[in-house]
This record gives structure tokens, C-alpha cells and sequence, in this order.
């Protein structure tokens, strides 16, 4: 089967990443799909000839990519909504599928652009419009296409929720953080977009249609920005239990639909409240999952890439397989499944918590940390807790560092063998985790 | 076009879920399909004469809803592997396609029961099989399709996790908690599957062939359950900065492929560590979107039937439309967008953080809270901080019960204008959330 032909518009960051991960995860992308994924034609203003060198058509002239016949699926990453708009409006007119991050064209023009599509017969897919990574146009789409959705809130701009984090965790001043964003390269080209709330409610614009089953309505979306939090609001906010989050947040109560982006104090406890620096997270309320939470990376170029090329995969399932076969059972196709063998538990590395039930008498702890030595096994941390019971023996807590558990196994089996270890061993892996 | 028509084969706790919420979101299921759904005959082994009553065609024999010609998609949820495994291999065979919630039988044959499918054009859905109405197997197969997956760390068994939580905030023994919870129906029949790690070996088992594109190895997870940890261990842990959480771990290193469940210590700041009592949540870390996590309930009437039903969705919506047109763009179809008003910032209610600056002289609360009153605010909690500038002024934090916005900005006004209160008045919404 031919490859399925893919033109790029815009080769920033996003575009870039996109590009990259597509030729990077070739193998694995036809794998999922079936069928070859290649970059043919992208629209960028300055020459390049690297890529020209790599057989991909580079034009200046953005439109020649949406008017090149070769091209199947047209990614629009070039950002604002001028030109974006005509770029999206020709690629529908000519008859291709469209994937965009663009969340500004679409919480502005969606409505007319999605009728366009409708009327054409070509799809828009935008899971990169949101959340960058964050899978959650197809979870609010998809995957909670049972429930009637109360409502979500959502850290849905990377920049304010680190411009937040830092206020709390460092007791710095709104302005401070801001000037390090941008420097860090996390606030939009207008850092008022972040700030005051534009992104978010371009975002949630979107989600608020998908919830809902409304037209996008961008203009009535309620917005009040992070400027005037002090460090002091953020500190009293602390002292009542309260964190302060940059949320939001759409709802659907008896009398309409609440739209509105502002910093509200919720609940410490709760786990979005956890959500910290640029990490973006979408917390909903349905009927009848109730709340579910997703979080990830909202923005860069590898997260936004992720969505942009899901899009890509979805819509290149969809127009190879037939239709209750777009998706393979196992995400793979059958007869690209890997025989990737399963490692016995014995060859695998973890790090270790141990406590061991010991005679509180002197050398005990030279004899444990000579046969953890003997086998190659680093101590991390120690812990020895009083004697804990009439027979005064005391409990010792080991933390070690990574080691392969058939090490740890023999370690164990020799520690049991101790006179002076009165117990058996507890031994729980440990795991750092993301 | 003409309804489809479900079979249900199993009424318990998941079945009759999933019944119930087809009937009842009914009018949203059309809008998100452009079909009607409708429950046409269940398999269940008590006379049901209230269903039958509604049309629908009950059946002792479970093997007459698959034989039904008239029933489009089975939906198995009764649980055990026998008889569901000849239920499915039946319905395939009769060229329908398969909603099940069954992880054990997917763990044990999946691998069968998806070749079969595939040889017979059919689809088996499986949503429900893993984290309740999490949509983690949408988001392993699609939105993250773009991704190499590095490992994925779950809390994938709601009851071992309850028990750690109450061991952990309460200090309580194993073995009473495990009482308490198969009092409250969390534990499975047999709770050993809960306990031991069965249950969260075949989850995994299904979710580390979705991630890594391996056949389904149930056999070869490594288990361990948490029957033998003591609340001494988790009270170490704790004081070590560390959490004790039951994991199912899936990990691609250069050797193979990990596939674990057992106790792991797992540092507290994690947002995975704090996530309590019969939540699951799954962290998956892949390349390029980086880590993210999915949360939500994973057992439960409601939940397995969310996922259920976002299955039959799926289906319906596969068996209608234009492949490339299966999901709509906004998740409803266009024809079927309400025209719900979106409220007017002044008509939302919520509580509010108020923070005035105050004259430190006698009377202000009085002033203040008369204000407040008069426009029906009542308060929640009132922190005054010492005069913290050279004129003597005093912050006085006051948090809010709900009201309507309108009030709130009339109160503020009124506020504003004492002469005791010398500079603008801070006002931060607050939500509960969930």
C-alpha cells in the first residue's frame, strides 16, 4: 500500500517536533497503523536543505502544501489565526484532512471550520489543541461518551501553574517568576495570553463544547488573570488549607453553562491541587464514573508532538483499515506483534527497602552491611529504631540503592542465616517513578 | 435507521449497571451517535418480569442472546472465565461483536478470543477491563499512539488500596482493614484475587501488551501480594519520605520486558503516592509526551458500566457513520448541538477568599460583616493577622459561603467604600471540587 503522505505548515517548535518524531518512530508508527507514514511537503519560510536533501518538498509559500496533490493529511502548526485560518479553510476546500494544535483558531473560527469540514467530507482532529499531550479531546470525546458530564476544571496553562508553584514553594513575587518563564522559554510569544487567561479560555472553550454538546463560544468565556495574586494571598490561602490554582473551569448548572478562567483556592488535599509547575491536569465530574483526573506535559515540542502524530495515526487508521478495524485489538497490528521476551523477576533491578529483626547487640550491624557489600549492594539509607519488645531486639530499616534482585535473593538467604537476625526478612522493592 | 439493538449476558453489579445507564442516558447517546441503543434481551438466570414488562427479551439460557439474530453487540459481564469464555467465542462465531468487561478471561485467552475476532471481521471491546472508567486502554491504543512506552506504574486494584490508605492515615492492621472491606463490597469474591495480586496481574497483563505490542503472558507476571505487610512497615516507609502502594509495574529495559505486581515503596510527593482508598490511577512514562497520569474509579456499578457503554459507543458509532466521520468533531452530533445559555459571570455562585485592609481600630469587623450580611454572605472563616505595616493597617482574610456573584460584587462595593478599609479589596473564588 502507498505511504500515506503527511504536508507540515509551520516548522517551529511544535512543527519541528512533529516532523522529528514521525521519521524518529517510523517503524513503530507503521506498526500501529498498517501502512507507511511519510513527511512529503512542508511550508516554512526560510530554505531548508537538509530536508530538501531527505527527497521532503520545502516551499515558502505555505499554500503550495495544502494545493499539492500528493499530500493526504495536512498538519497545521504555524500558530495565530490569520494565516492559519486560510491554510486550514484550503486544505478542507481541496479535500484533505486536517491535524492543528491550534487553539486560538479554533475556540475563535471552530464552528465554521468544523461545518466546513462536516460539508466536505474531511476530518479536523486537534487533541493537541489542549492539554498538549494529555489525551483528553478523545477522553471527553471517546472515553466518557457514557456519562453526562457535570463539570471539569482544569491547570490547563503550563506558565501560570509554575508562575503559581513558585510563588507557594518560594514565597517569590508574581513579577520575579514571570520574567524566569519567559526566559525559560515557557510563556506564549504574549505573555498576556498565559497571564491573563486567553489560553486557558481558548482551551476551555473547546472542552466546554465537547462536554456539553455546544457550538464554541469563546466570547463568553469569564477570564480574570494571575496578576494581582500577592505572595500573601498564596500564604493565607496556605495557612487555611487552601492552595491557589490558576483553573478553568466549565459546569453545567439548571439555569445555563458557567464558563470561566480565574485563580481559585481549592482543597490541599485534593489531588489536583498536587499538580505543580508547568504540568498541566484535567479534573471531571460525570454521571456515572464520577471524578476522573488526567495530567501530563501541556506544552513543548516532544508533548505537543505526541498529540499532533496521534491525530496523525488515528486518521491513517481510518482511511486504511476497514472501519470496526481502524484500531487493532492490541494497539498493534497482529502480525506486527514483537516477541520481546518477559524477564524473570530474578533479572530485575530495583532498589530495596529491608528491615531486618535483630538482637540489639553489638557487630550485628557489621555482619549486615559485609553480606549487602559481599553481593554488590549499595546502602542508601539507614534506620535503627529502639528496641521495640521484651526480648529487646531492634528493628533496622535499609534502604539500598539499584541492585539485579537474584543479588538481593542470595543477600537475603545469608542475612536470614544470622544468629543475631531473629525474623525473617522484610524485604519491598522501591521504585522513583515520574 | 434502525435502533441497535444490545444483548446483555450477566445481570450483577456491572450488567445491570450498564442497563440501567442505556436506558437512562438514552436521549445523550443518540446525540453523540445519530443512533438509538436500546437493551434487547438479556441472559440472566432469575425470571425478570419488570424487564420484560419494558419489551425486552429475557433469557435463562445465556447461549439465546448470542443466538439472537436480532441483538448487533453482546455485551459479557458475567464475570468467571467458563461459561464467558464460551459466550464470546459464540457471539464471534455468530458474527457479533463483543463489549466485555472480563480481564481475568482477556488475561487467560485474549489472545485467542482476538484472533477469532479478527478472522471474523468482529470487534471485542474491552474498556471496562482495566481501571473501571478510567478510559486507560483508549489512551494506551490511541492517544498515545505516537509514543514509545517506557514502563507504566499502576494502582490498578481498588480494594489492596483502600487497605493501604487505612493502614497508612489510621494506623490500622491488615487483616482487620480487609474485614471492613469486604464488608463494603470492595473485595472480589474471592478476596485472595484483590489481596494476592491476581486481579491487578491481569490488568496489567492486558495493559503491558497494549503499551509494548506483545501477546497477552498472564502466566509470566511476577506476583506478590500485601498480605504480609505490617503497619510498622508503612509507618517506616512513611518517615523515610516513602508511601507503600500495591503496583503493577510493565517496564521495557534492554532485556526484555518486566511485568511486576507487588508492594513498592514510591516517594510521597509523588502525585501517584497520593492517590487514596479504592481510586486507581495509572502513571505511564513514554517518550516523547513524557509522564502522565490517568485517574479515577476502577470498580463499581457506575464506573465499569461508563466504560461499558463508551465501548457500545465506540461500536455504534463505527457501524454508522463514514469511517472517517465516526466521531463527530464536537462529540455530538451536529445536528444535535443544544443551545443551552451560557451564564453571565453575575449569575454564578460560588464562595469566595475575600482579603481587606483594615484600620486597626474597633468596629471594622462589625462594619464588615454587617455588609455582608445584608447581602445574604454568609462566613465560613475569618483569619485576622497582626497590623503588618507602618500605618497600623490589618489584612483580614475571610472565607465565604456559596453565593451568587452579583451579591458578592454589590458586598464588595459597599465594602470598598467604608473608610476603614484603605486599599482595593482582594476577592479569589474557591471551589470544593472532588
Amino acid at each position: 500500500m502507498k505511504p500515506v503522505n503527511i504536508g507540515i505548515v509551520g516548522l517551529g517548535t511544535v512543527g519541528g517536533g512533529a516532523l522529528n518524531l514521525i521519521r524518529d518512530n517510523a517503524e513503530e508508527l507503521s506498526r500501529r497503523t498498517g501502512r507507511t507514514i511519510t513527511v512529503s511537503h512542508v511550508g516554512v519560510r526560510r530554505p531548508r536543505p537538509d530536508l530538501t536533501a531527505l527527497g521532503i518538498v520545502v516551499s515558502a509559500d505555505i499554500m503550495s502544501v495544502v494545493q499539492d496533490p500528493a499530500v493526504d493529511i495536512v498538519v497545521e502548526v504555524i500558530g495565530g489565526i490569520t494565516d492559519a485560518r486560510a491554510v486550514v479553510m484550503a486544505a478542507i476546500a481541496n479535500g484533505k484532512h486536517v491535524v492543528t494544535a491550534n487553539k486560538w483558531l479554533l475556540a475563535e473560527h471552530g464552528n465554521e471550520i468544523f461545518a466546513a469540514a462536516e460539508a466536505k467530507g474531511v476530518h479536523v482532529a486537534f487533541e493537541a489543541a489542549v492539554a498538549g499531550g494529555v489525551p483528553i479531546i478523545k477522553v471527553l470525546r471517546e472515553g466518557l461518551a457514557a456519562n453526562r458530564i457535570d463539570w471539569l476544571a482544569g491547570i490547563i496553562n503550563g506558565t501560570g501553574n509554575f508562575i503559581l508553584t513558585e510563588m507557594r514553594d518560594k514565597g517569590r513575587d508574581f513579577e520575579d517568576v514571570l520574567v524566569e518563564a519567559q526566559a525559560l522559554g515557557y510563556a506564549e510569544a504574549d505573555p498576556a495570553f498565559d497571564v491573563e487567561g486567553n489560553d486557558a479560555a481558548h482551551k476551555l472553550t473547546i472542552m466546554a463544547s465537547l462536554a456539553f454538546g455546544v457550538p464554541l463560544q469563546f466570547s463568553k468565556v469569564f477570564m480574570e488573570g494571575i496578576t494581582k495574586l500577592t505572595r500573601d494571598d498564596v500564604a493565607y490561602a496556605e495557612e487555611l488549607g487552601f492552595r491557589i490554582k490558576h483553573l478553568g473551569i466549565a459546569r453545567q448548572s439548571a439555569k445555563g453553562i458557567e464558563l470561566r478562567v480565574h485563580p481559585t483556592l481549592i482543597p490541599q488535599d485534593r489531588l489536583i491541587a498536587n499538580v505543580n509547575g508547568v504540568k498541566n491536569a484535567i479534573l471531571v465530574q460525570s454521571d456515572p464514573v464520577g471524578p476522573t483526573l488526567y495530567y501530563g506535559a501541556g506544552a513543548g515540542a516532544g508533548p505537543t508532538a505526541s498529540a499532533v502524530v496521534a491525530d496523525v495515526v488515528d486518521l491513517v487508521r481510518a482511511l486504511t483499515a476497514e472501519k470496526l478495524h481502524s484500531v487493532p485489538h492490541l494497539a498493534f497490528m497482529p502480525h506486527a506483534m514483537a516477541n520481546t521476551p518477559i524477564l524473570p523477576m530474578e533479572e530485575v533491578v530495583t532498589a530495596y527497602y529491608l528491615r531486618l529483626q535483630a538482637l540489639d547487640r553489638p557487630g550485628v550491624l557489621a555482619d549486615v552491611t559485609r553480606i549487602l557489600s559481599q553481593h554488590g549492594i549499595n546502602i542508601e539509607a539507614i534506620l535503627q529504631k529502639p528496641a521495640d519488645d521484651a526480648a529487646g531486639t531492634v528493628p533496622v530499616i535499609i534502604l539500598t540503592k539499584l541492585v539485579v534482585e537474584r543479588e538481593m535473593n542470595a543477600a537475603i538467604t545469608e542475612l536470614q542465616a544470622l544468629t543475631e537476625i531473629v525474623a525473617p526478612v522484610t524485604r519491598i522493592r522501591m521504585e522513583t517513578l515520574a
